[in-house]
């Protein structure tokens, strides 16, 4: 299709602002419902992470009025806050979402500011999941636009950082009900606040680059709602975001197909809180343990054909602490097979990485090149004391886009994530709560319900 | 000099943490006094400006504890809004300050960020002095590095807004007395969260970039003193913030020659608040009414050799209001003649862009190009109703580098500035306080008398 590329922000705004709930067809609004789900089992099961705390720390002291819920930390705190708070939970183990194709972890940042908002002013959980799924649309429209080819973009960039405050402040200058020059004014506004970079990899800033971008976007459309104004071709414009973040923009991916074209269904969910490349492993360790009934005891050998991905990021046996198990393809074999399991608690540092089982268990594990396999693939061939061999091949790691995590998958995550931090009955209430938002009359419900 | 190009980030931390008040000389001193001096004028002449309005409007309703003042506006915030209040106030008119050759507006992130942070917690006078300094001359040597020839960068970029942060962080940093790893980690949060482009020159956004990174450079400040770890180069690291804004960064300028070359000491200070190359027109004018005792009424025409960089930007005759004031020769030539001033008062769009009798003088002024002044210079001759001619050549107009703003005229400036907002005695005491800043006991006071 074709378009000026002289009205991109104009386009973006005005569909930002004129689609109704009943517009998105019933499968975007079931993803959108899914990447909700996710995120929100998510923000609960980092709500008590070391890094959470220590931001809530510094930053808590300059919190205003009781506004908004900070998810399962016992508090509230006013609605920018607690959207950085919310986010960071969410994004502090690695474990939310991804687009299948840009590098963005979409749902963090417009979901801890639609959320906060709607603690705030009167907001129906249709609407609410309406202005979700048009934020994390333009979330990841922009950030394919800029990264994935024909595009030529840059891989320093953190692509959440810099597109997640776009799709936080679509999403809330919509609930605000703007009109198109306030939504241009807010995209704007979030855009010229668009911030992060890769060198930050591996510290407590990996979580924070989403979590300030979400307070961003948020704040970008509290001052548009007021009038405050912004460069209104702040995409497209000379000196403007497409100019500096992008050597090479893809215009048709941007703003074209809006209402029949959906990014939102190429979101995928993590099964597991590790390395997206270990996936297939640990399914194929899984698979082995339950359906040949092998017992780690009788384990001599674990051969392991990765991808080339895999043996460049995560071919790390005995990691020292979470941040290195994250990235460790050994541990989660080990943890596979002697637990059965792939969860939060499995990379604990004390109880878990440090666990004498498991550390000498990944002396069994051999990893070798495969060249043939992609990254969602792995195949896994156990050697038993009794010389039997057993083999696996998984060829699409569950939650990858050709084998999607179902919604059986994200409610044992969302369950996984939320009981050790507020116990069962909390979490079947927030996991009904949840899946019901579409029907709630007051979607801030749901933040209420998770404090 | 030579140094290892890896430990860039290393070198300017150390060199933040390290460096006692005494280390730098007296003009580095008296600079960043007249610097910080400046700023609090202009803060408080636009602490009551309709965009700093909005702004707090818009966001002080998520603001905390009482712990700073917000400059002349009646009310106390928390320390990060009121970081980013007063630092919108001081960047509202474009009046603040320049590095005379990185495009870049030092003093008002750093400025903001110290005097709210001397609001809560104890810190001399002189320590808030030499935290500014250092602050400062960490934003100018990386706009400077960025920007300036042999470095290649790119003009999209909002030099203030990318920089800003990077010196409030530094400055806040080293009044908590973080180490050196402490001071890295704050670097690095506030690198990693750097943002604005020039898409937004001529909105409100223009002066809320700065406000952005002065907050931004605070809060990280407050993280890193918990613990919040960040990228330790975040400079000169793969995917770092060299790689990222800057095509080819010049690392000598960046970190070479600390402690003896100091980029602070090329900071100037606009004496009027208009387009930059308006000023030396200004001057000629004024000199022209001052000793040859021109009356406008006695003037026929005003012939104006002016700049290639003053004929492309500000060739605007009868601008419609405050903001197209800012950019036009024929409104100011016309206030300096009528009024013997160029203040702030002077482009008010009510009381001195619609004012008739200015309006008419400008039908008098044309302006030709000289291809041979640069942007500091311009000539004005004078044509009287009885035929005589008069004429005044400027080579360097007051506040450029070569012909730098005394302490004189910048008392001038900030009574200017203040005396309409707070009055005349409120404004004695704030002269008086902040000269005396290096000797006060508690910086605080500053900011408080202030209020």
């Amino acid at each position: 299709m074709r378009f000026a590329e002289s009205d991109i922000t104009a386009r973006l705004a005005a569909y930002a602002v004129e689609t109704q709930p009943d517009d998105l067809p019933n499968p975007v609004r079931q993803e959108a419902l899914r990447s909700l789900f996710n995120i929100v089992g998510c923000t609960i099961g980092g709500a008590r992470h070391e890094i959470v705390d220590i931001a809530d720390q510094s930053l808590g002291p300059f919190s205003g009025p009781l506004q908004a819920t900070l998810f399962a930390r016992g508090r509230r705190s006013d609605g920018l806050h607690a959207t950085m708070i919310n986010c960071l939970a969410s994004s502090v183990f690695s474990f939310d979402d991804t687009h299948e194709q840009a590098v963005v972890h979409p749902s963090g940042p417009v979901a801890a500011a639609v959320l906060a908002f709607a603690e705030m002013r009167a907001v129906t959980g249709a609407d609410l999941l309406a202005a979700f799924a048009l934020g994390i649309e333009l979330e990841c429209r922009l950030a394919k636009a800029i990264s994935v080819p024909p595009a030529k973009g840059s891989m320093a960039w953190s692509g959440t950082g810099i597109t997640g405050g776009f799709g936080a402040a679509a999403a809330v200058a919509r609930l605000m009900r703007l009109d198109e020059t306030g939504m241009r004014r807010a995209l704007g506004i979030a855009l010229a606040q668009a911030a992060g970079f890769r060198a930050m990899h591996g510290t407590m800033m990996t979580p924070m680059m989403p979590a300030q971008a979400g307070q961003s976007g948020f704040r970008a459309a509290l001052l548009a709602e007021r009038g405050f104004t912004a460069g209104q071709t702040a995409l497209e414009g000379r000196y403007g975001f497409l100019s500096v973040f992008c050597e090479q923009p893809d215009l048709a991916t941007l703003a074209g197909d809006l209402g029949t074209r959906f990014e939102l269904l190429r979101n995928t969910y993590k099964p597991y809180p590790c390395g997206i490349v270990i996936h297939p492993i640990i399914d194929a360790c899984l698979q082995l343990r339950r359906e040949r009934s092998i017992s780690a005891g009788a384990i001599a050998k674990v051969a392991i054909q990765a991808s080339p991905g895999t043996m460049a990021l995560c071919n790390n046996r005995n990691p020292a602490d979470e941040m290195q198990a994250h990235v460790s393809l050994h541990h989660w074999t080990a943890v596979a097979f002697i637990r059965g399991t792939a969860r939060i608690q499995d990379m604990d540092t004390e109880t878990a990485v440090k666990d004498p089982a498991l550390r000498s268990f990944q002396d069994k594990v051999e990893a070798t090149l495969n060249p043939a396999l992609a990254g969602d693939a792995a195949i896994v061939t156990v050697t038993l004391t009794d010389g039997s061999r057993h083999e696996c091949a998984i060829l699409h790691g569950i939650g990858s886009a050709s084998n999607p995590m179902s919604n059986g998958d994200l409610e044992r995550k969302f369950v996984d994530l939320s009981e050790p931090v507020v116990g069962p009955a909390r979490t079947r209430e927030l996991v009904d709560k949840t899946w019901g938002l579409p029907a709630l009359a007051d979607a801030g419900d749901l933040a209420r319900a998770a404090a």
